[in-house]
């Protein structure tokens, strides 16, 4: 798909005292505008005509904007459906102890899960403490879709993207293990941070050849690359929209690599005031999620 | 929750054209609105005020208005997430030759599985020949939340139900033994029709006590009842609840008895121009869908 804006955020602005919300492309575009906004770095950006990433006729203006609070790209309401699959990395199958699918692996994660890309992971009181229940985290490159997808075939499926962007599929290991279904344990409330920044398809044109890392308190846990996936995005999206009508805003999370906590001697779970980060290539950037156990106080993501 | 109407169904009206969703209470308590409408019956309601189920200050007024269409008794793009208890009946349980599950098991189907009562159920392309992939039906009693529901007690957990409806989980059983998450096998278009009648909770004081069954052109082949869940309604929304905020609007579906098509000898499947029904007795009432295979014709529910 092609779009006026290569590389897209939403956010609130310093001149609209925080009261509106905007859509811009950032003025610098090397720019981690996870990082510059956490450090205090004034980020400007271009704002895009329109109310959504969806909206085909914005266009890039010349009004600059100062960024206030960075949002997710695109609003929990109008994603509607966020798909996520499993066991998309054959060295994160292998962590598992569990055969490569011969299929790809679909779940669902409910919009009320969804986070922006500052906010707290939420470990709640029905899954603590942490190391009982296995806290974890995982990175991924998250697929916006752009128009309706149905019975695409994989040649064309990247036609239907409208871009990419990152997210952390924050995963309780315990629930994940004690029922076949992940329906509960991956659904919990602010367990799914994603964003920062929406990199068009045209500027990413191969999604698969992405670099994606977790670090927890500045030690490097994951270190893969999109080339690993089993499933690659067009095959992912090709098979998903079999007989099955993916909606424009849908999002689909495209799996992890290895280097999950559950799985290192000793585990490592996500903890009360961790800092978890995730990064993914290609000028999408770095979401910073501070973890609260729930009523332990409140925290906040710092650089 | 106390709503003003009891039984509540959503419509298009012959004294509007057609043009405009109603909601409304049926004139006559004991009908079977589904049934009477097929047979061509004029069904009369009450309009009640207000657009959707969910507005509580909605009443019932003194305007009587005919069904032209019955629709689902909340528009999808209010429903938003759908969950489903999988494995809730024991005797399903033994016909899959699975143990009973410890934990409520949940997946999820998104919106556009969602159908009108008398839609046709569709088997695409991507899951013919029905014979091999082994589309099947799942009569099931549906519970609309009607309040934000978060870390409920089970003791208070009927209080966030709005009500009662039916509905028939469409499965294509051949995907969903093929890789561990449902996701794909239980997400496709238009396998999942809902309704007739939205039964409000001050009616149905006792879910775990409702009659429930699918017949087959004609064939009875599920004849359950609620009494025999393994996770009770109070159960369930409770479980699911824990650290996971149920929005209003959204749905549970609470699995199905004995007598799927797969577990029968010889199978029995889903075939063009079939007639599936699903009733649920305490006043929901009957869905009558048509089995349409994909590219062979339209079909049409008929009495």
């Amino acid at each position: 798909m092609t779009t006026a804006w290569t590389r897209l955020i939403r956010f609130t602005a310093r001149e609209t005292g925080g009261k509106k919300v905007h859509i811009g492309e950032p003025v610098d575009p090397q720019l981690d505008v996870g990082l510059a906004v956490l450090n205090g770095t004034p980020v400007k950006a271009y704002e895009i005509s329109g109310t959504s990433a969806l909206d085909y006729r914005a266009t890039v203006t010349s009004r600059v904007l100062t960024v206030l609070t960075l949002l997710s790209p695109v609003d929990a309401k109008e994603v509607g459906v966020a798909r996520f699959l499993g066991l998309n990395y054959s060295d994160h199958a292998k962590e598992n102890n569990l055969a490569e699918p011969k299929y790809p692996v679909l779940f669902y994660k409910p919009p009320t899960a969804l986070i922006d890309p500052f906010d707290p992971i939420v470990v709640s009181r029905a899954v603590q403490p942490p190391e009982e229940h296995l806290s974890d985290y995982e990175c991924e490159l998250v697929v916006v879709l752009g128009r309706l997808a149905r019975d695409v075939k994989e040649s064309e499926a990247l036609d239907y993207v409208l871009g990419y962007t990152g997210g952390n599929d924050v995963s309780f290991r315990k629930h994940q293990t004690a029922v076949p279904q992940f329906g509960f344990s991956k659904g919990f409330d602010a367990s799914a941070p994603w964003g920062p920044c929406l990199v068009s398809a045209k500027a990413i044109r191969d999604p698969q050849k992405l670099p994606i890392k977790t670090t927890l308190n500045g030690q490097v846990l994951q270190d893969g690359n999109t080339k690993d996936m089993i499933f690659s995005v067009a095959t992912a999206i090709a098979f998903l929209s079999q007989g099955t009508t993916l909606l424009p805003g849908s999002i689909l999370w495209t799996g992890t690599p290895a280097g999950c906590g559950f799985a290192r001697k000793p585990p490592v779970v996500l903890k009360h005031g961790d800092d978890v980060r995730v990064w993914v290539g290609g000028g999408i950037g770095t979401l910073v999620n501070p973890v609260e156990e729930e009523g332990k106080g409140a925290v906040r993501a710092k650089l």
